[in-house]
């Protein structure tokens, strides 16, 4: 599957038989050696939600011995970008806010599931929740979205990228 | 020099002959395993405000081609902890938000400058500008802080960790 | 009935028949002279959510000829002041962040709906939308609340106030 | 002086005497006839920074008997507009988020301070510092500006408006 991602170790359940939709979010996710490498899974990218999953590994983890915060956004800021480019259009984040609510742990399971709040003209606001294995909260995201506008044809292939994310 | 961190090719100058002030976010830093592995270095840390630089690696990019906003969040995040550390008492993230202005792109070097904007109680706001080298902004962010309560003697030597970053 | 706020004008039906359930947060409205002045109505507040209503009078708009944004803010302040209080405890806002979605116009009547997002010690999260009838969103809103602490029994009638909101 | 608005109370010296440098954010003030009826006074509006001032009355406390923090936001989003409109072309609020640092009080007089952080293409962020007389402050606020598109010629005299603040 080309939607599976991440290590072999995530409690995954029989993924070969599962076909998830496929999205333009997913076409974005495989090029997205970022969230790969840190073996972040694409669980569902559809109409405008998203869930992803990452495992804390030892090479995650801060000063206090939690997880370093820019991991746990990071989770979150791809699930919010696999919800906001699941409608097709290339798009990107203009910022986000998050609030970190209990600290992970290394070896923890993370689950963020993104859902859309609204969308007005080439904006959008996407809700993040980030959980442990079991449901306690660790954080709470909140991003908002820009659609890119198409690059004139004459300049090539390449969307003007106003943001990152 | 404990201080340095990162890779070789950073542009840091004669650091062996450098001898910054050590403050106790030097020695959250040396811990900080998710910090050093992504060669982020601690330039400075002291009477509330930080830098930190980092460069971007091919390992850092999304599927749109640019800085994953994750790992921007992430060099601004750290700059952050240093900043609101140097003071001495273990502090943590309770928050941030970030607005990414402009992309970055593989191989640039990325420079986080954190400044104390105000304390009240145990709490703190740190604002955090992210630029290029050469000065253009790529990122802005805002965090808030929280000192943490000491833990009480007969509970062993943890801090009560109520947040995360 | 106490829980009546506003004009006349506001359509809110046979309210003299309705008697909705009472909870801290509206003892706490009755004493919101901001919130009564502007006209606010309470139309609920229990188990963490809340409603509230506003119009936009000829006093409340801007040099942009549309609904003053700290306006719109007041009125989501006080939905999500109502939420959080609905638990009992005194509880007021460590912050709030608002995206203005679509301008409000003179004459437009206002709903805020809060629904709690997550509680964790003495912190909650609470999202408001605020949209015009009919349904267009104008605004949405999170806010950050913090249980006050008890006021020390020698010290006086009053809690500490750590925040305002 | 146009430019003086407010309260005769407010102990703001020899006015008649000063000149300060008119911009388009004084022509937008003169028009908001929010900030004017609330006593709002416009200190200076010039090169992206602003300066206003509010006192607390006894019209602006809520349930908790401080001031409303709607109140507090909405003096901070007009020396947020005072600033971005500063600059000429018509600015309105995207959005902004505000942390209360203390509580102000009936009688408080509120002095909010702006300052340009950042602009990119038609978007700024602005920081603004509301502190009571003395220098205690009472929140920070950021705020993000677009800068609205001009009307077609043939659509009339209005502009676009995308957000409002």
């Amino acid at each position: 599957m080309m939607s599976v991602r991440g290590r072999d170790a995530l409690p995954t359940g029989p993924r070969s038989q599962v076909d998830p939709q496929r999205t333009a979010a997913h076409e974005m996710f495989d090029a997205d050696v970022a969230s790969n490498r840190l073996g972040i899974e694409l669980v569902s990218a559809v109409g405008g939600a998203a869930e992803a999953r990452m495992r804390i590994t030892d090479g995650m983890v801060n000063g206090h011995r939690i997880a370093h915060g820019g991991f746990v956004f990071l989770l979150a800021d791809t699930a919010f970008a696999l919800a906001c480019n699941s409608h097709g259009p290339a798009t990107v984040a203009a910022g986000g806010e998050i609030t970190f609510v209990r600290p992970a742990r290394e070896g923890d399971l993370l689950v963020a599931r993104a859902a859309e709040r609204t969308r007005y003209g080439r904006s959008g606001i996407y809700d993040v929740t980030v959980t442990r294995e079991g449901g306690e909260v660790v954080a709470e995201f909140r991003g908002h979205s820009r659609v890119l506008r198409p690059a004139p044809s004459s300049s090539g292939d390449r969307p003007a990228v106003a943001g990152h994310g």
